[in-house]
């Protein structure tokens, strides 16, 4: 081989290497404008605007620049050259005079797009494969959104939230694709389809609109210390129907009735699209809590020995906690499961159970870091949301689709909050108020998932409508009704902080009153989800005390014929540990806050197994005695702290180091 | 289009999705192995083998398996397909009856190769491009060397360190060059060679295999506390000469002289050469510190005024601080210069200015997210160096160069060390012993960037000879130079932790019994470098107080009649926090270990302006006032603390946050 001819090669790899630096320069630059700005913003408390938002803004600019001031007169060189071949490889060698190049197969384009591949080289070049979205920016801020789940507001409220999650969201999917199917047969009518929209793609389009992300409207509620409860609701049916809503989707691509080209209704290829559903989602789920299991087992025994110099260990530590949590992804899509959705559960298990067994400074480092990710990935995907509105090249406005995906997006979220909230107050005994439902209803920002299922794949007219459609929606949904959150929640008059923690302190007052005489206390225990009390006290008495270093000791709960069974699963480390117990995720019952007054008040007579227990190294496992010592501290601190009462209301926060969590214990016992 | 045609696509798009991610599931599980049992290693405390070279090894085991365990059949529709055109070019529409396919150009192979191309898909699948070593796993590894630098020990080897780094690097890489070319002839002779092999490639790969990585002996050095200053010089002569290395190796590949085919010597051309070299290395030089100071600039506002909320910060914080050493990367590659080499300047900046003006939060999220990152693309590289080693195709072990790189490699570093040491011990007081020269030969290793200079072009015959001889070059040093460090030092009775604060005890005393006369001081300052000296005071006494919030204030370093003006630039914030100077980077003198007792005796006489300050808010600048408090001091604490005489030997740590330091420089003022 000739030497210069190498040297041609090198110095066109070399071009377009600086060219695909000066692309990904122009992103990093756009992120940390973003970041400047937001910082003064939050300088001089400006709320009507967050940063995703604003990262949309500045997207939205560049993507102007770049569309309409920028023409990089086209290399015709890079670009055309057709040949005549009989099929698609995935890898393509081409001889060239006698030497071979070897091709990679990027996708397949439109007839009409061919010319437009010469026009704008500037735009083509930044534009992301879809799949970047999927596979790299969207696991960290699932996986985070899963590790900041663990509180004990969103245990007090799971079975809600699982019914706004599971019902409200296959509802809202159901109502969007019928109504939009409506509106495809109008402008079928009027003559407006430019090509092909099937009832599948309807509903393929509710189920990508469904996922909610009021990653906005939680800031200001974070910022401004709002009802706990309101909180949990909402973000824990925002992580847990983006889930849905990406299963659901792969399930409506997978429905395939029998005869090719049909579209029809059919009940087989229904009942398999369900299968695909359960199988898919229960496959993830099952893989992302054996994922965290696993790091656990693999964490623990560095923990127990005592010989380990602990100083070395935070590095290797926060390393294998990040491989193993990437690893559920990539393993959950070798598997053919979907990875999103396996780390979202590894998330919540690493928070549920492998986060105790971390030393404190993992911990930190852990919590740090996703949230980093997290937010560098989140603003990008955002900018890159501005920006794709105007570089995109295959845009479908159609108005009168717009006008009406706004409509079902609107119904659509309507007829899962209204609804559900009805029903579920039938059985809640502190209701969900209207006005809760209301600021539900405004909370139902589209963001991040919306937008990576929509561009995943824009290859037909129905897609590409649906893809310009979407980013509408979202940009409409966070602006207008992430910047109204404020005034939203100062029209429905939703108690902030100060409020609710005299509302609060009045309720304990009278609670106290009425003492720990224990009938109040079991017709609520009455009240909770069976099936959840279950599994929580499983969790609380066998699972928590065996995996992690806290719960109650093994030697307490478990019955005193398996005592040397108890001490044989209980170190001494982490005996010594459960004593210091402080994780009081309470779920007995979604209403009822006097059960929230300690996690050790959870008798194991739901599982049918003994009811009394005895006092072990001073920790009373009698539920009675339990209640009583806690009330009556509860009522001590009370006294002492007056008007310094602290409500837990940063369950947005992601989990908190071991020493400082104990301090805050003492403030969750009263709430 | 027709739906069974976009399933069918969908379904191999999938398939090829699935096997990416199984694919990259072996390498993360391969890490988490490797952590597992270094793990293992160092509750053990097992010191010959250190993390990367059992990644290594891990790697290698997996490459037997996917070489020689598994076959999977190859699909022969996935590659096959010539077609015959007359240009490669880098994007290649494909006209498949009637439907267009984008293909993107991925390279040249060789006749040879085409055939292998359908042998093993397995082993094309592991194989990365080339460049994502250069341009994803190199960065984060030398920013994190650039960031852990800033310590007094470099500063104060500062001229050893430039002499073995830039004279030391060309004069191995030329020794080197020459050898392999005498070794290349021989081969001719004997009818070995079976292509070309050039006196530029000879050159090459004198280059690439000149850039040393002594992280393993770094480790040992650092877990059993050796003397600070063999540290610094191993150290900082392997960040600068993997920065070297880069430059030259790419200025050799820039060598061209005039006709084309020639390689023969032409004085022109080598000019031209060493212009770019010059180029590359000081505009990458130049970008790195001025992204580091535009970070600095960008930063600053917001710590300087007070209304902002401290809490909100550090996530924003660190986000930027990791955008804009990125950027410096991409910025540094889009305009032409090394990356890496910008990279590595940067994060020097960062940790000497950027760092100080970081919130605490801060200064330990940077320190442990560039930690971890490296960690983890350091154990990548070598993992799939072990790898390569069994799935690279194109293996070209050709016995008699192999002895020959690695006699030329021996003899490169001889000529290296030994002619240096002796040239600098001439003006060194404190002399670099033979015992540490041998050391310093001995911690020659090779590792990440050779690797990663070597597997980015194996395009030729030459460069796979030099790649596979490479492989075996870094197994080699790794294993057996790493292993034997620990031996090596007790050999060479390297003094370690307490024999030297012994050691440094004695000569405590001796130097307090003379006193401080200023006699003694004066004869040392006239040793140092006069360019450093005078880049130090005015780095010192200038940059350091405008930049950051440490140094001694404006007001005590300008001259009176600037006195508005100091005042001026010195926020209040900023002086009250100068106040608690703890940044003592003395690089005054080479070998007097006096000098150490505190940056405040730095007079800035030799900038040629004013040598008296007067003491201001209790700093006394006056060199000797100074000089004679910090002896008291130092005298002060030796009583009071007796063994507790702890020396500053972490150096290989990165910088610690602000209330640890303070700590720390109690400690530093004895040494």
């Amino acid at each position: 081989m000739n030497k210069s001819d190498i040297t041609t090669t090198e110095i066109k790899a070399e071009e377009s290497h600086r060219q695909d630096s000066a692309d990904l320069l122009v992103f990093i630059l756009l992120l940390t404008l973003t970041i400047l700005t937001i910082w003064l913003f939050k300088h001089r408390r400006f709320r009507f605007l967050h940063e995703t938002g604003l990262a949309m803004i500045y997207g939205l600019l560049v993507g102007v620049v770049l569309r309409y001031a920028i023409h990089v007169p086209s290399d015709m060189n890079n670009v055309t050259l057709s040949c005549n071949v009989n099929a698609s490889p995935a890898t393509l060698l081409v001889n060239v005079s006698g030497k071979f190049y070897e091709y990679t197969l990027k996708g397949e384009i439109s007839g009409s797009e061919v010319n437009d591949i010469q026009d704008n080289e500037m735009l083509r070049k930044v534009t992301f494969d879809p799949e970047v979205f999927f596979n790299i920016l969207l696991p960290p801020i699932i996986f985070h959104a899963g590790y900041s789940l663990k509180r004990r507001h969103f245990f007090r409220n799971l079975g809600s939230i699982l019914a706004y999650a599971f019902v409200g969201t296959v509802v809202s999917c159901f109502i969007i694709g019928l109504l939009m199917y409506g509106c495809v047969m109008l402008m079928k009518q009027i003559g407006q389809l430019g090509g092909d929209f099937f009832f599948t793609d309807c509903l393929f389009f509710g189920a990508i609109v469904s996922a909610t992300d009021p990653v906005t409207v939680l800031a200001i509620f974070n910022e401004l210390q709002v009802d706990a409860d309101l909180y949990a609701l909402l973000f824990g049916e925002s992580v847990l129907n983006d889930a849905v809503a990406v299963v659901l989707s792969s399930s409506i691509v997978g429905y395939q009735p029998e005869g090719d080209n049909s579209h029809t209704f059919e009940a087989m290829a229904m009942l398999k699209s369900f299968g695909i559903f359960l199988g898919v989602f229960s496959g993830s789920f099952a893989l992302g809590v054996a994922t965290g299991v696993v790091t656990l087992f693999s964490l623990t025994p560095f923990h127990v020995t005592k010989f380990t110099k602990l100083r070395d260990f935070p590095l290797l530590e926060t390393a294998l906690f990040f491989l193993m949590s990437w690893s559920t992804f990539l393993l959950a899509e070798a598997c053919g499961f979907t990875g999103v959705v396996a780390v979202l559960f590894c998330g919540m298990t690493q928070a549920h159970y492998t986060f105790n067994n971390l030393s404190p400074e993992s911990q930190d480092r852990t919590k740090q870091l996703f949230e980093l990710l997290n937010f560098l990935a989140e603003n990008f995907i955002f900018s890159y949301m501005g920006l794709t509105l105007f570089t995109f090249k295959n845009h479908v406005f159609n108005p009168i689709f717009i006008v009406g995906a706004f409509l079902a997006v609107f119904l659509g979220r309507a007829a899962n909050i209204y609804p559900l909230s009805f029903l579920l107050n039938l059985g809640r005994k502190y209701k969900i108020s209207s006005n809760f439902q209301h600021m539900m209803m405004f909370a139902g920002l589209r963001g991040a998932m919306t937008f990576a299922l929509s561009i995943r794949d824009t290859a037909t007219y129905a897609r590409q409508m649906m893809f310009s459609t979407t980013l509408l929606v979202v940009f409409f949904t966070v602006w207008i009704c992430g910047g109204g959150t404020t005034q939203m929640l100062s029209c429905q008059k939703i108690r902030g902080f100060l409020e609710q923690s005299c509302l609060m302190m009045d309720f304990l007052c009278v609670r106290l009153q009425i003492g720990p005489d224990g009938v109040e206390r079991r017709s609520t225990k009455q009240e909770s989800v069976w099936f959840f009390r279950i599994w929580y006290n499983f969790d609380h008495n066998y699972l928590k005390p065996i995996l992690t270093h806290s719960g109650p000791p093994l030697t307490a709960t478990l019955p005193a014929c398996c005592g040397s069974l108890a001490r044989c699963l209980t170190s001494p480390q982490a005996y010594e540990e459960q004593l210091k117990d402080s994780d009081s995720d309470l779920i007995l019952n979604d209403s009822d806050i006097t059960l929230a007054y300690g996690d050790i008040t959870v008798s194991t007579d739901a599982t049918g197994a003994h009811t009394s227990g005895t006092p072990v190294g001073g920790v009373a496992v009698n539920s009675d005695e339990a209640l009583d010592r806690e009330l009556a501290f509860g009522d001590h601190e009370l006294v002492i702290r007056g008007t310094r009462l602290v409500l837990p209301m940063d369950d947005s926060e992601p989990p908190l180091p071991l020493d400082s969590r104990r301090h805050r214990h003492k403030n969750e016992t009263m709430s």
